[in-house]
């Protein structure tokens, strides 16, 4: 990671722009100015569709849960090593619009371009795309594109081209297509995978082309996963030619306009898109052609506004406002923005590492989702957090299955990347060997029925899933003699994917403790609260009745490896045993690619980690531990931690805000603001990353604000950075909104809406009854 | 492993003999009748070369350290894994000569076949085969096929095909052939290796066919790897008619004979193999020319008579002779003849786990060479030991260069499994994790420079590759504060392959100890009595003056995993972390298969050990511990060990020796010896276990005759199996052969030959100074 890097684009509050044409950055800003409403994704490609090599640019469109499979080759295939990839689908691209100009074809990277600007505006969640452009011949045009993803309608995206000739009437031709010829750039994006999609994998079934609308419909090779999609035009003015085509790649329509100087040409591009696993595949075609012509109806401007109304609702609750600092407020909220529009929305899909954004790992799930974007959601879009749990829900039964593969008897397993359920790691001391994935999973349900008190959902969902996922704990392990008969856990890798293959890790022990302790939990305030379904859970799991009582012997007796000299938690029962590491070593250009210039066994025998591993568990669990035993375990972990996972700053910035490491926590916050802006990785082109983004609102909440769960009861501890003026953000507790302003002279909290609510700060506890109530101290 | 079997083979002190036709162990019997000199190997197939399917036979001609490559694929790759496989290659056959009978094709299974034999006569090592067969038009037959690989010169095999008209006489037709069309049994020999080679690998480049002689010369694809092959035929009367023909993949000669009734006529078929790594390219059919003409000129009786010379000078040294037990005796002379006949012979080429019997394992070689069939070469046959070395120090540059892949800045590490010296595993945690191996090669020079005193080879090779081993040791591990400034070597997976990347794995400790002190000494030695090749060498490796003090200081160091409560060595660190194993959790028929039944992860977190592996170090290290020591040890391990390898039985069976558990050395003993022969692992069809083969000579000498090396001298402990009347062996210390008789009442060694040597019985020491000196004491 370098953090030294440059600014890319111009400080602003609400948006991002790049000001100025840069190619070499192109591949880049596709990422930056991707849109997606959690089921359609599309990169920030040109309207123009420029041909782009595969180092420059990668034209991606992805519809949520849509994957193909390949045949998985191993040097050495080993019983329950998934033989099926799954990689999102770049499905073809409906974006495509052209301009020619009395037969000259409009290219920004040739003629003069002036005046360009193309804005991400996250406050209305669009793209905006305007420049004027002056012919070979000397012919100028303005140009301003407007694009967005509906929030609205999971299916709908639009297009607005406006062109206006400046110094010249004659013919503008406006050539818009649908691209069914599209392949998925795995070499550059996953250069480690050895399977594909290699070329083309997802075949057109059928393209049509009229007047006015284009539709196509494909089909995935391996998978039969099917897709179908289509654009509908709206002209401002009725156009002098039509001419349309529909081939076996591609379809297109082209409008002529006799445009006159100083006037204005207006197309309105609206775009459905539907897959098979949303409905039958001989219905995805005519849903495509009705959704078309109800969004026709709809038009653009109102489509807009129903979009407009849901980012409005969003940002009233997620928005973090931070006064004094333009840089990290632009980080903020192109990070609150990004991970916002990539979440899976329909309760079958859930979110990418890279959300929707690129090709980044195969557009798998990890745990990055329930660890660092759910607890957001939790507290400020509840339902969207609910859509991702109702997710893991419906995968279940597949996890169950895993756990199986696994030999454990009972119980589910979830896999630790995975798209349609499965384990989707082809290596598992690095994948399925992180077992701590099912704690996390477990750990989301946790947060959200304890931050929503929706105990609906702990009856409906919830419950089974804590179960389930602790019988798995409860089995996998053993009461160690020789360490006093504590619970011990073997052979797991936990986040640190530096240490693989290690016993007792840290965080892997600490989240299956709280996992068997939370099913118990679950349990007895199902058996309290709601009886029958208890009783019916009970049936469905076929739970044997001396379970919870193992459950939390198992939790009890858990073992934590632990540094009597140094008084600290040991990330693994090993961890000391490793050679104290060497930076200087290893030559400055190979430092953060550790498993692309060194071999497993050199890594995993230096004592080093490669991110937040012990310390996320403290941060989850801070009221576990005294201050005095975070600081001291902080400080060691500081020393040995080399950061080369995108995951790890913003966990380090919580725990150092917990301690009173102010000037560290703001550090780490910085840097975890603005990583993907400025690029710290090199590797923004593949997609964001979404885990540091929605941990960037972590630093602030949870860090400088310090809230977390103390027996189930919130409890802020506010800290306001130096350089700042204020800042100011919403929580929901249960039903019940509060804002917090907190300035440099003391902490307010407001009870916007809801019922009466009880909390604390830094152990003192308040309650607020009323709406617009208010509780104040100085800092 | 099933050792209540059927005996297979009648028993028989010499031989082995398949005494009815049986088709469905054909393939099991192929590995049986395979012969080889240590380069050329061909399987005991039928002259008639029948097409059987690819479960029930392969048609198996190799030659040592030829190899084909392929690119591996991963589903993740990482650094250091390698790319390319090495795969022995399966050559052209040049054993096929069928008969015809007035035109009836004769078919073994058609017809009528009376009085079959086919033995493998292990005193001569040859292959007779005789029977009658009477073809459905009524003419009898009597054929009589002889074949051998001869040791007396590495390119040369023989055939001898006679046959007589019992009840006819009429047209005899011998049709002799050359097939080039030969392609590998990958997935049947290796199911769980996802490369080839498949298909036609090694492609003709030409084939030649006159009246007497057919030649080919065919090319691997990818390692371009070359081998050119021929046979000339020798007549017993001069032929009615001759026909030949040479195509694109495979040559003929056909010789009509007027056969009278009981008049036998023989044909001699003499076979020449060479290829590129011994010679140019362009020189191979020059040299298989010249050697055929050679060959023709000495004739089958005289190459026999050179062969059954050298086998005789075999058995002198080698044959361990036990009175009263004749299923035992063909057990082990079974074992050592393979083993003998398998190993390379010329210094670039090693020993496969399966010898030339079959392509299991891909041909590859492990340390199977240096820790079970060496020591028994060592002992017996010191020139074969030493051309094993020469293998090893031919690849030492390869070795150096693989411990940087791995981070180690100075020193070699030897591959888990190879042909060429480079990685050939594909699956790291059982294969490149396996650093004991560095060790293992180590342990064999030493073993071999203190039986023979060779201090020459010490000055020539062996030092260099004891430091060389031995700096990576010293690298690869730290003096660990957390366990009193031991050093630890983390990350290791050691002779158990059901407990991979470990940490302090007893094995591998204890051999790296002993790698460091053998650095050490070997460098001490060298100073004093090589002055000049000690210089030579410091210069060569560019030895540091603080390293041998350095290897001191680690090996000192070394950390040992103890449980204080059982007082044993713990395999490793986490072994008592683990799930106590339960075998009724696992299905019967899924229990010797674990790797194909059970994800790595759920084999990893059970507390057993799939072989010997503590034990193992124990056993060659015994006079580092006491008895008590060991038969804790040896207690405890019984408990754990599954022996689901082919090499463990062998080397409890030692411990229990040196121990006095006399019973249950005797019964892994009979497990061992037999193993192969009765087919215990229901595997032999893909070739021999040349570990276990070994290890059962191992059984005998350092198990019942108790021989080890205290300080580097000689003792024996001996103990005669209450079933046996006695047993026999020669060893050779240094210049001196030793004969050990052990009869109930008593021992007796006698020095057969050479100088005067010292030697200890269970402490005692005696001295024989002149041949035929004796000493002899009761049991």
């Amino acid at each position: 990671m370098d953090t030294n890097k440059t600014p890319i684009y111009p400080f602003e509050p609400w948006n991002v722009t790049e000001d100025h044409l840069d190619l070499a950055m192109n591949y880049r800003n596709e990422t930056t100015f991707a849109l997606s409403n959690g089921y359609i994704g599309t990169r920030g490609t040109h309207e123009e569709a420029y041909d782009f090599d595969e180092q420059h640019g990668l034209e991606g469109n992805f519809l949520n849960g849509l994957y193909e499979q390949e045949h998985v080759r191993y040097g050495e295939w080993n019983f329950g090593f998934p033989t099926e990839s799954q990689t999102i689908l770049n499905v073809p691209n409906c974006k495509t619009i052209r301009l020619v100009i009395d037969g000259e074809p409009m290219d920004i990277r040739t003629g003069t371009l002036q005046n360009y600007r193309r804005t991400l505006d996250m406050k209305h969640g669009q793209v905006v795309r305007s420049f004027e452009w002056i012919s070979p011949n000397g012919k100028t045009v303005r140009v301003e594109n407007i694009r967005f993803v509906s929030l609205a309608h999971k299916n709908r995206m639009a297009q607005r081209y406006s062109v206006t000739p400046v110094n010249f009437s004659g013919t503008l031709t406006l050539h818009s297509a649908l691209d069914a010829d599209v392949e998925n750039h795995t070499r550059t994006t996953n250069p480690l995978v050895d399977y594909g999609p290699f070329g083309r994998h997802l075949l057109p079934d059928a393209l049509t082309a009229d007047d006015k609308t284009m539709t196509c419909q494909s089909t995935a090779v391996n998978s039969k996963l099917a897709m179908a999609c289509g654009s509908v035009h709206l002209l401002s003015e009725a156009a002098a030619a039509t001419r349309h085509q529909a081939n076996d790649v591609d379809a297109w329509i082209e409008y002529d306009f006799a445009a006159k100087q100083g006037h204005t040409i207006t197309l309105e591009k609206l775009t459905v898109y539907t897959d098979s696993l949303d409905m039958d595949k001989d219905a995805m075609l005519p849903f495509v052609n009705e959704e078309l012509t109800a969004f026709a109806a709809d038009g653009y401007d109102k489509e807009f506004a129903a979009h407009a109304a849901l980012m409005e609702h969003f940002w009233e609750t997620a928005d973090i406002r931070v006064d004094g600092d333009v840089p990290l407020q632009q980080g903020l909220r192109f990070n609150l923005y990004h991970i916002m529009q990539a979440s899976g929305r329909d309760g079958r899909t859930g979110m990418g590492a890279k959300g929707l954004s690129g090709e980044g790992y195969e557009g798998h799930y990890f745990w990055d989702t329930e660890m660092y974007v759910l607890p957001v959601f939790v507290y400020t879009q509840p339902e969207l957090a609910r859509s991702l749990l109702d997710y893991r829900y419906s995968t279940l039964d597949k996890a169950r299955d895993r756990a199986r593969v696994l030999g454990h008897p009972i119980g589910a397993l979830y896999p630790w990347r995975t798209i349609n359920g499965e384990e989707a790691s082809t290596y598992f001391p690095l994948g399925t060997a992180q077992y701590h994935i099912n704690a996390d999973v477990a750990y989301a349900f946790q947060l959200y029925v304890t931050v929503t008190n929706d105990i609906d959902y702990l009856a409906d969902k919830a419950a089974e899933v804590l179960c389930e996922t602790a019988r798995v704990w409860a089995d996998v392990g053993c009461f160690a003699e020789c360490r006093g008969g504590k619970y011990c856990i073997c052979s797991v890798t936990g986040p640190d994917e530096y240490n693989a293959i290690v016993d007792n890790n840290f965080y892997t022990n600490l989240m299956a403790q709280q996992n068997l302790y939370a099913a118990v939990n679950a349990l007895e305030t199902l058996k309290e609260q709601r009886p029958d379904a208890y009783q019916k859970l009970i049936e469905k799991i076929q739970l044997d009745p001396d379970e919870p009582a193992l459950w939390k012997k198992t939790a009890d007796a858990m073992y934590f490896a632990y540094d009597e000299k140094r008084q600290v938690y040991l990330q693994d029962d090993g961890f000391m045993l490793r050679k104290p590491w060497d930076d200087s070593r290893i030559p400055p250009e190979k430092r953060h690619l550790l498993y692309e210039n060194y071999h497993p066994l050199f890594i995993y025998r230096q004592r080093m980690s490669k991110q937040a591993d012990a310390i996320m568990g403290m941060m989850l669990y801070s009221a576990l531990f005294t201050d005095e035993e975070l600081l001291r375990n902080y400080d060691f972990y500081q020393t040995v931690t080399l950061h080369h996972s995108s995951l790890s700053t913003c966990i380090f910035g919580i725990l150092a805000s917990r301690i009173g490491r102010h000037e560290d926590a703001y550090t780490y916050f910085a840097q975890s603001a603005r990583m993907d802006l400025d690029d710290y990785h090199d590797n923004f082109y593949a997609g964001i990353h979404a885990a540091n983004m929605a941990g960037t609102w972590q630093s602030i909440v949870f860090g400088f604000a310090g809230l977390r769960l103390v027996n189930g009861v919130p409890e802020f501890k506010f800290y306001i950075p130096e350089a700042w003026n204020g800042y100011h953000f919403t929580v929901k507790i249960k039903e019940s909104v509060l804002a917090v302003d907190v300035l440099p002279d003391g902490w307010t909290i407001t009870l916007q809406s809801g019922d009466a609510v009880n909390f604390l700060v830094e152990g003192k506890p308040y309650e607020l009854t009323e709406k617009g109530a208010t509780c104040h101290e100085a800092l």
